[in-house]
């Protein structure tokens, strides 16, 4: 079994319970995340080999980070233990049409102070197939952004598939890099390129519409700019509110569009980490199964995602297959 | 006030909270239930005497489980102690299109072990007006089987009118006895059937379509093949996902069909022993109203456990009338 | 700034966890309220100095409903320890059709046996610009009326914005003072109405629909009977059922009439408390901003709080503000 | 199999969880509890028929309060439905040399408010071996006195055993009666006797000492004052602080003095109603054994009533039994 | 980094919360356990490699099982997935006089119905160093005792050293094979003997006192009757109560008595699985130190096991090494 | 009423249930504290006026914490609100001889940016009578020490007395000031010493032993070093283990030295912020009292904090001259 790696921070969420504000109760529920390690525990519930390669505490913080990971199956082997603390976030879940709100804790944390030079990629890539990666790493300091760089750089002489999620968040480049500049480069490293026209947008500073029009020709440029891209996927999504959204997926591989049927979720349990739930589902289906199922796949694992509680999308193929062959009713299974 | 027996296996549900996976957390829940227990405590709470036969492990869980029944007001005088382990299952619950899914553990249990011969049915049925019976029982084990086969013959001997809820659940039968050849001999001693076409076909091996017609005529069917059966009430569910549901009920008599209003449920708290809260909700109807009452009080006492967290419909006769009277505002009662 | 001063009885609510009846379990949850006080806690929650007059027990549990309300900014320097209990009420949620129901422990409570002497009103009210009150307050006791009545001559005399939300409850007046009379004499020495064709119906036996037209001419009348009164704020709502409801607000003051778009909550976290944000709502509108802003205000606080767990919305203008540009999708905020 | 009688308030107990004081937490844990349906609970777990009579709440609260004393065995038939609410209290728990602390809800309660015709003492003693009585009850409230005391009239007539717990709380007595006056006329319609020389000395005016001659002497004068007492039990207790103490039962029938050996509980659990598991142990150990083993069974039972959470003692037989037998290292029964 | 590894149930251990009993709550919480699991997990965290040989239930119920000890580092990847339910037991926690007791359900088990052949011992034992059995394994069937004899068989041909902790639980026999017989073959095939004049008068009939010199001459006859065996390791326990221990360790390696200083455990938090921590502590010990070094450190892991909840032992060598340097005050490490 | 004013980082604390480690469970608690900002909670709940400054971040979680002083009567008016996170620690509580540990993120945190310039100390001191300052204040950032110095200059400006607690933490100063230098600065400009000679010795480097001797001649040198202390206040600890203690008090005033007596806690709730619960005795007795019963309200302060749940003390003055007054059972009190 080949496997999948990913690379990025572990950050821990600590929330209220329920629906509460922080000030209402003295009682909170942790859990551990971060995108690329959402993804990597997500396929490895898939029944994927994978590995997550980051920092950690080098305390009870760490190390409750690094249980958390093997519980779900992800190698943590070659994980840095770092004198910096860990990132977290505090997370107060709105409702409706009050929004979620999120209070960051990880400026100075075990992963931005990553040394690159920690960091055996040669052997860590060794029997490695698929290499994921976001656009939250470069955006959280130098040293990360060198990390990964030479990550990408190792797997692309291995052969490796690279998945680039590069999403672009503003109010985490803090430090001098231009960071569309930063990102172009990274992805002119990569090969599948998760995201649509609002991505390749930021990224080429062109203004395609998020039409099927739009999406195709964004598509097409950014893999003529970028030849290394082969396939790009997107989704979309409505919010009626907090609760109640709608989500498709769609795809250009080059030569065909696609897009699956619109699944709809009335009763979000949880938002948090659908999109990570995506990236899995697509690279899944793409080890496993030929574009048009992969976009199914990770349709469906981006829908169940809504239903779980936590970061990652802790459910089984069967459990997706089920959902794409059309069972929508959530009748018990005895 | 004359009562209602009940006879069959108390189980343990343990389940995380809320929407977790086993796996997410250590924290746990437990309710107990089982089908024909959950008819007893609704019938209970209705304002009926009832009695519950069943066994349980002779130590502090089978304790637990007999206290919980007296809590709810089910007498337990009779409930036999074991030396084998109570029936349990643990829930995971889903949402949306995600299934809850079930892991039992109830092959070498007290109830699956009982003695026929420790029970004295002919006491136990003295003051009883009902008795009531699931096709969960025989499929356990041949003694279940036989010890309920020996109180329905003491039942009808003292003329008690007898319900039947003889769902067939395949993985459940496991040993030699032919499945359906029991569950007609059971029906044949019995007087108000329980289930619509899918039950009907099952046990008379025929294709009576869902509809109305279907309904009425696999009714008039089973009726001339099991002529103690006096009448036939059905319920039907559209599940527009695990949270989202509508339910109705009808019914054929032997000379009126009657079908409720539809009632919509469109945030289910519970989803399990709503089939139990129809069969308490019916004989509570029969009990002290007429037919088309009776239904009106199954459909909607079904509905309003959907509400109820656990297994068993903790609603009081009040409850349930206001929802007949078609007061679903679900406002504040000071 | 100067602040709002409200006066009335704080309740302690406790209720089983999500929507367990209180036999189900062991575990309770509280929070403190009462119509005024949630009216101090979200005003002040919206930024503005608030104090709070009310009586409560003269030890620990007195001890933390005035810890509660310091928590949320509110002024508790002048609440009278009594040696009579603090009042409470158990409460246990419905779902759908189910109806949440509360029982109260309201009769002989510290805030009924208040003595208005005890009351330093001149003081209180010196660098106060509105003083609130509810119907509820003159229903517990002859002793709450006369502090109240007492408070309102007061702060006529200081020309303090007065007002009224003459809410009236049958189940509360058990002394011999006529409810409407009392009600009408306080209203009389009130500046603005919250309450609509129903409440007006009451005060003057009057049957004005609860139709546009009813509204303005019910306020009409209102203020032509009470000159006092220079505007009137009422809000609509369509109960679905007990998780999904429809709000709407609507204004005559005494030019104009007004009314705000439909805001619909189709997942309800909390109903307690929604009239209260609105009241709140309604007048941090009035003291920041015009007559139809601070009816949108007033909608819209009345929107949110359905999202917000416990008695009063805990929200911050921003939130509210947010919502009232249309920003309904409850994106999460990072 | 014959029952004991016990009469007088159930209570329910609310508490934040471990030692946090109440504005600590929201969360909370409540018990149902009260002196006499603590002995009830205990006896019934100790395999004897009870029923305790009672007031309750005519809703939910009431509702639970009979359904916990259902679940742990106590027959409920004759608790009366009452419009006044439930008494409560709430329950701050200390540590070491930190007192807990106790806040009531009990003035104007269901049953402080009791109507003496509506309890049919002579039906349900009809069965009745023994009824148990203690201070509390006639302090309430003249109601609750005179049902008392026409319960213990016909209790005599039927000759059934009477024990009384006598305990004066000076702050429990608020109405007209003279509290020792009215205790001494309970306690001569007595036949076993729960106090030491503290609850002589209050009786009878004296100032018998603590040690074993002054239990003696006085137990001898009470005897002499009122004829119809035949047995009088005492503990003793030393309390290191709140979480360690060392006690001791002694007695005086008549014709021997008995005391048993010290028990000493290092990790008090909870110390409420531990002189209630004294008194059941008592009952029990004279219902089925001899005067000395009975008072071994009391000290037994109310050494192990401090291990159990909540108000009763909710231990077997042979718990019990196996303590008398020197077996206290506590080694894990699997 | 050569590996531990260990063969045997796990188990689902499942309570009530603090020294609830389980009728009295309706939350439980969970811990996956089992001796030989136990011991593995502890080495894991004590940094050594280890490996679980076991059969889970193929279900989310297995599933979870393995995710706890993946999580604590235990390989897994040779654990079989059954068809039968994984075995568990309730736990009811006792304190001081009071014994905690257990309810077991482990008749007909995913491990006890485990089939021999699908364990690929040879593969399995490749880099190992060190296998650990106990006598519960071949108490549970007869399947299980032959599965581990095979392991012992290829074992000893890969020279791997074997630690057997032949504990004999008479109600866990429930087959035809004569229990000391086969545990006398089984210690026939190990090396290291944890267990002292008890377990040796089981095994071989004797009565060797529980003295020094009973300890020492056991040790010798035990070795002389089975010559594998070189090394004998024993505790001692003095129980106050169940919340107050003291321990001590012996051994004789055949040419060498020691014995440790007592430790006094006058808190304990959780007392199962204190046995499993000493073999833990002194497989890890004999693996990384001298003999008399091997038993402090299984001393000083049995003492602090009683300061963790749960069943295995979750400390870190540094942690036991401050214990055996006699700093036992417990100190904030900050 | 004057006021005490305390300055100081606000910590978050977060703990795992019980005794717990992070990875057993993912529910957590939390409190606020910080050690000068548990000082003023424990001053305000012994009814004196406090005011806290502090830095807390601009977001939900330093509104919380703002929202927890007000809670306990703390005035937070000259709070700062910051661009940078909340301080925080994890803690997982240890038992008998396994300690507490603690994991820190407060590095780059509100208080440690704070900007001196922004705390207007003549308004904030305008009519306060006691300032209170520890060592992990200046330890923290060269910019909380700037803050502090100013402070205690505007101090002295007013004559108010300055209490120093000046603890040296050797792993929080990570800024290029010299900590003893910097420290003994700052002693310079207080009055009220509070340490004995550990933290004499640390500041002046001398080798003064623990006795009285020691203490009173280490006082001494201080007092001649630094003329304006005028008192200093020391305690002794002696840790049987982590859950049982005994402390004891003792004072040189210049003229006279005294000790109190030792009270010994034989189960220890919680260990943290019982230093500032002495210092906040100290504080209340000397400005209410006299110096010997100064000294013994610090040691029953203390004492009694260590069965109180977080950082700070919650009880009142009565409760602790009750234990003053040598009560020290436990009794509870009704």
């Amino acid at each position: 079994m080949e496997k999948v790696v990913t690379f990025g921070e572990v950050l821990m969420r600590i929330a209220p319970l329920g629906n509460k504000k922080l000030k209402q109760s003295n009682q909170l529920e942790y859990y551990f995340g971060g995108t690329e390690a959402n993804v990597a525990i997500s396929l490895s519930q898939l029944g994927n080999a994978t590995q997550h390669i980051t920092a950690v505490s080098n305390d009870f913080v760490g190390d409750a980070a690094k249980s958390y990971l093997q519980k779900f199956g992800v190698n943590t082997s070659s994980i840095i233990n770092s004198e910096h603390p860990l990132g977290l976030y505090f997370l107060e879940v709105g409702a409706v049409m009050r929004s979620s709100t999120i209070s960051y804790n990880r400026s100075q944390t075990a992963f931005s102070n990553i040394d690159p030079k920690e960091i055996d990629w040669p052997t860590i890539l060794e029997d490695c197939t698929w290499f994921h990666w976001t656009g939250i790493t470069p955006a959280l300091s130098y040293n990360a952004y060198k990390a990964l760089k030479e990550g990408l750089r190792v797997a692309n002489n291995k052969g490796i598939t690279i998945s680039a999620d590069p999403a672009y968040r503003s109010n985490l480049w803090n430090y001098e890099k231009n960071a569309f500049e930063t990102l172009n480069e990274l992805v002119s490293m990569s090969n599948i390129f998760i995201g649509g026209p609002n991505e390749i947008n930021e990224l080429l500073t062109t203004t395609f519409a998020h039409t099927k029009e739009g999406f195709i020709a964004g598509s097409k440029l950014l893999m003529s700019e970028h030849p290394s891209i082969k396939k790009v996927f997107d989704k979309t999504r409505i919010s009626i509110n907090a609760n109640w959204h709608k989500i498709r997926a769609r795809m250009w591989n080059g030569n065909d569009y696609a897009q699956t049927d619109e699944l709809e979720i009335t009763h979000v349990i949880d938002r948090i980490g659908t999109g990570d739930a995506y990236a899995a589902g697509l690279i899944h289906g793409l080890l496993h199964y030929d574009d048009v199922m992969a976009l199914e796949f990770a349709n469906a694992s981006c829908a169940i995602k809504h239903t779980i509680e936590g970061d990652a999308n802790l459910v089984t193929e069967k459990e997706i297959l089920n959902i794409i062959q059309g069972n929508l009713s959530g009748r018990i299974i005895r």
